[in-house]
C-alpha cells in the first residue's frame, strides 16, 4: 500500500508538544496579566455569516476568506453563477469584526465599558510561504464604550506587564496621533486627496530612510515644495538623536506651531507619554514618534506600536478607532485596542530560549508488571506527582536501551525501574541505559 | 437604518465572560491533571484535506462536514458535477482522525508511547437544536504504541483525578470488554452477522429495561431461544443489586463458563477493576458492567464510561482501539483513549454552581482625572493587583449611579472613588451608589 499523504492541509501546521507547552504558557501569562487589569475573555465561533465577513471592514483580508459550502437543499450547484450562490458561512480572518458583532448582540449583558480579551485562531487563504501560516493565533484586548485617555494608559501598561511576565525587557512603545499625521501632511502642502499615499510612503521610513521616502514621493509627482518641507521635518525628527522622542516632537511642534488643534494634540501626546513613563514595568519606555503611521484604515487618534531592540518587526500595536464599531452596528461607540503579535512573540521566545520553568518528567518502569505490586507504584507515582513531577507508568520492555531512547524522544528526562521494596532512585536519561 | 442581524452563525454561539472563565478554569485543571500523568498536549489545524475526513473512519459524522470551497483558478463552478469538485478542505468533526494523521506524520519525533492530550473545537453541521451546537469542544487523551493494561489504569486514574480536581465526587466508571460482548452474543445463539444489531439493542438497557430490550429483539425476529437466553442473563445481571458489579460479572461467568478465552477475559476484567479500586481519588469507584456496549465502531477490547449519580448521560468514555490507527496509516499501532464530555461537564458545573474561586473585581474611579495624580492611582492599583485583585481604572462619570450599575453588569463587585491623600476604601457594589 502506498504511503498516504499525512501532511497537514496545505499552508497549515501541526504543533508538537514542546511548542504547544510554550504557547500555552505564553497564553496563560498574557491572560493573567490582562485579567489583573479587569479585562475579561470572550469567545466567538470560528464561523461567521459570509455577509458579515464581506461587509468591507476587512480590507484586503476579505479576499482571503475560507468559505463554507452550503449543505443539503440549500446547495444548488447547477444553478450557481458565482461563489456567493453556494456559500453561507466563512472562517473569520480577524477578531475585530466578530467582536463588533458580539458587542452589538450582547451589549445589554456586558456593561460599560466592555473590556474584552480575545485569544484564538483566525484563518486567511494566503499563498503558503515560509513562516506564514493560513491558521494563526491573534491576541487582542479592546475597551469599548470609553473615550478617556485612561483607556490608552491601561492598554499600554497592561500589555507591557503581559510581555514583562514572559521575560521581555527593554520594550519601547512608540506613540503618535492620527490627527497629528493629518495636520503634518496638510501643513507641508500635499494634496488632501493624496494624503493616504503620502503616509504610506512615510510608513517606510525605517526601511528606506529620509532620502528613500522623499525620492519615492518625488517620483510620484507630489509637489516639490511639499516634499522639501517634509524632508526638512523628517531630517530634524530623525537626527535629533534623542531616544526619548522629545526632539522629534519638538520638530513637529515647530512645523505645526500655527495649527492650534495640533499644538494641543502635541501637548496631549507629550503629557500621555510622560505620565506613562513614570510607572512602566520591566525597564520599558514610551516615546512619542511623530513619524509612526501604522495601517491607516480605521484609526481615529492615538496609535501605538511595540518595538524590541534588535527585532526588525513590531511585536504588537493598536490604537483608538472611535468610528468603526459605531459604523458597523449603529450609534457611537468609542473604542481602543491593543493587539499582541502572538506568533511573532512565540518565535522570539523560541529563538531566545525563553519559556516556562522546566518540569521534571519521569518514567516509572515496572520491572515485572505481573509480579510487582501495582499499588506500590501508584503510591510512589502519586507522591512524585504531588511534588510537581510529571510521571508516566509503563511496563519495562526487554530492550531497555531502545525503550529509554524512545522515552527520551518523547520528552522524558528521568527514568526509574520500579522494584518493590528496593531503594532504587530515578536516574537521568542518557546516563547509560541498563542498570 | 434597519438593525443588522448580529446573531452568531446559525447553530453556533458566543461565549460571555462568565462562561469563558468557567471553561478556562476547567480546561486548566484538566490539562494540569493529565500533565502530571505524563500526557503532552498537541494541536492540529481546524482544517483537514477533505479526502482524509471522508475516508470512512468518521461514520455518520462524515455526513456533517463543513466543507471549504476551493479558491482562485482551482474553482470551476460551471463544470462542477458534485460537491467533491468544488471543495478541497473540511473542518474536523472529531480529534481522532487528525490525531492518527498527526501520529503518522510526526511519529519519529514523538517517541513511544506517545501520550497525547487534545482539547479543541470540532464542527458538525447538525440541525440546530436546544443545547446542541455546531461548534463544540472535545477533550481527549490517547496513548498510542503501548498495548499493556498499564495504559487503561493510567487513563482511568488520570481522568478521575482531572474530574476530582473540578470538584466532582462519587464518580463511577463502568468497564467492559468488547470481546466479552461478542462471546455473550454468540453464546446466546444470535446470528453472527446480526451481532451488531443485538448490541445496539442491549445498549438501550438503561432506557428500555430488560423487557424493552427483549421486546425489540423479538420484534426484529432474532431467534426466540437466543432472546430468552439473553433475557435470563440480563435479568440476573440487572437484578444482582450489587453495586460492585461483581454479581453481574458472576452471571456472565456462568453464561460463558465453557468459553475459555472469555473465562480469561472475565478474570482479567475482575483483576483490573479490583486493582483500580484500591487507589482511586475522590471516592470514585470502578465497576465491571458486562452490559456496557458504547459506540460499536472501532473498539477492540476494554471499554469504559464515566457516570455521575443523578446524571442521565455519561460524562465521558473511551476504550482500546488497537486496529484503527494501524488501518489508517499502515502498520500496527495499539491505542487506547479516554474522552471527557467537555460540554456536558461545563453544563454540570454551571448547574451545580461549581467553579473557580471568585476573584475580587475592583473599579478604581478617578474623581477628577485632570487634577488627580495618575501616578498615585497607578501605585495603588498595582498594590491591589499584586494582591490578586483585578483592578480597572476609569474616570468617574457625573452620573455615578448609572456608572456603578453598568460596572456591576460587567462583573465588577467593588468600587473605589479615588481622591488623593484621602483614606477612602473600596466599597462593595450595590451598597448604595453616591458617596
Amino acid at each position: 500500500m502506498a504511503k498516504a499523504n499525512t501532511s497537514p492541509a496545505r499552508g497549515m501546521r501541526d504543533l508538537l508538544p514542546d511548542e504547544v507547552a510554550l504557547r500555552e504558557w505564553a497564553t496563560t501569562e498574557i491572560l493573567g496579566a490582562y485579567a489583573r487589569y479587569g479585562f475579561r475573555r470572550v469567545e466567538t465561533p470560528a464561523l461567521e455569516n459570509i455577509a458579515r465577513l464581506t461587509g468591507g471592514q476587512g480590507g484586503d483580508n476579505e479576499k482571503l476568506i475560507f468559505k463554507i459550502l452550503k449543505r443539503g437543499d440549500k446547495l444548488n450547484l447547477s444553478a450557481a453563477k458565482s461563489d456567493a450562490d453556494v456559500v453561507d458561512f466563512g472562517l473569520r480572518y480577524d477578531l475585530t469584526v466578530p467582536l463588533a458583532r458580539f458587542f452589538a448582540e450582547h451589549r445589554g449583558a456586558l456593561g460599560t465599558p466592555f473590556k474584552a480579551i480575545q485569544v484564538g485562531p483566525v484563518w486567511r487563504a494566503e499563498r503558503p510561504q515560509k513562516g506564514r501560516y493560513r491558521q494563526f493565533t491573534q491576541c487582542d484586548i479592546d475597551v469599548l464604550g470609553d473615550g478617556s485617555t485612561a483607556v490608552e494608559i491601561e492598554l499600554i501598561e497592561a500589555t507591557l506587564q503581559a510581555l514583562a511576565a514572559l521575560g521581555f525587557e527593554g520594550l519601547v512603545v512608540r506613540m503618535n496621533d492620527r490627527r497629528l499625521l493629518g495636520a503634518m501632511v496638510a501643513e507641508c502642502g500635499f494634496d488632501d486627496a493624496r494624503a493616504g499615499a503620502v503616509l504610506i510612503a512615510v510608513d517606510k521610513l525605517d526601511k528606506l530612510g529620509v532620502d528613500g521616502v522623499c525620492k519615492e514621493l518625488a517620483e510620484a509627482e507630489h509637489p516639490e515644495p511639499a516634499v522639501a518641507k517634509l524632508r526638512a521635518f523628517l531630517e530634524r525628527a530623525d537626527s535629533s538623536g534623542d531616544p526619548s522622542g522629545d526632539g522629534a516632537l519638538d520638530a513637529l511642534a515647530e512645523l505645526l506651531a500655527e495649527v492650534e488643534p495640533a499644538v494641543n494634540g502635541i501637548a496631549g501626546l507629550r503629557r500621555l507619554t510622560a505620565e506613562l513613563n513614570k510607572s512602566l514595568p520591566g525597564g520599558a519606555r514610551v516615546q512619542p514618534d511623530p513619524t509612526l503611521v501604522r495601517g491607516m484604515g480605521y484609526y481615529t487618534s492615538t496609535i501605538f506600536e511595540i518595538a524590541l531592540e534588535g527585532v526588525p518587526y513590531s511585536l504588537g500595536g493598536g490604537g483608538r478607532y472611535d468610528k468603526m464599531i459605531g459604523d458597523m452596528i449603529g450609534g457611537e461607540v468609542p473604542a481602543c485596542g491593543f493587539s499582541i503579535g502572538f506568533e511573532r512573540i512565540v518565535l522570539e521566545l523560541q529563538q531566545r530560549g525563553m519559556g516556562p520553568r522546566e518540569v521534571t518528567k519521569l518514567a516509572a518502569l515496572l520491572h515485572d508488571p505481573k509480579r510487582d505490586d501495582p499499588l506500590a507504584v501508584t503510591a510512589a507515582a502519586r507522591a512524585w506527582r504531588d511534588s510537581g513531577v510529571h510521571v508516566t507508568v509503563l511496563p519495562k520492555r526487554k530492550k531497555l536501551g531502545t525503550q529509554l531512547d524512545e522515552l527520551a524522544a518523547s520528552g522524558v528526562d528521568q527514568f526509574w525501574v520500579f522494584v518493590p521494596d528496593s531503594a532504587a532512585q530515578p536516574k537521568p536519561l542518557g546516563e547509560g541505559a541498563a542498570s
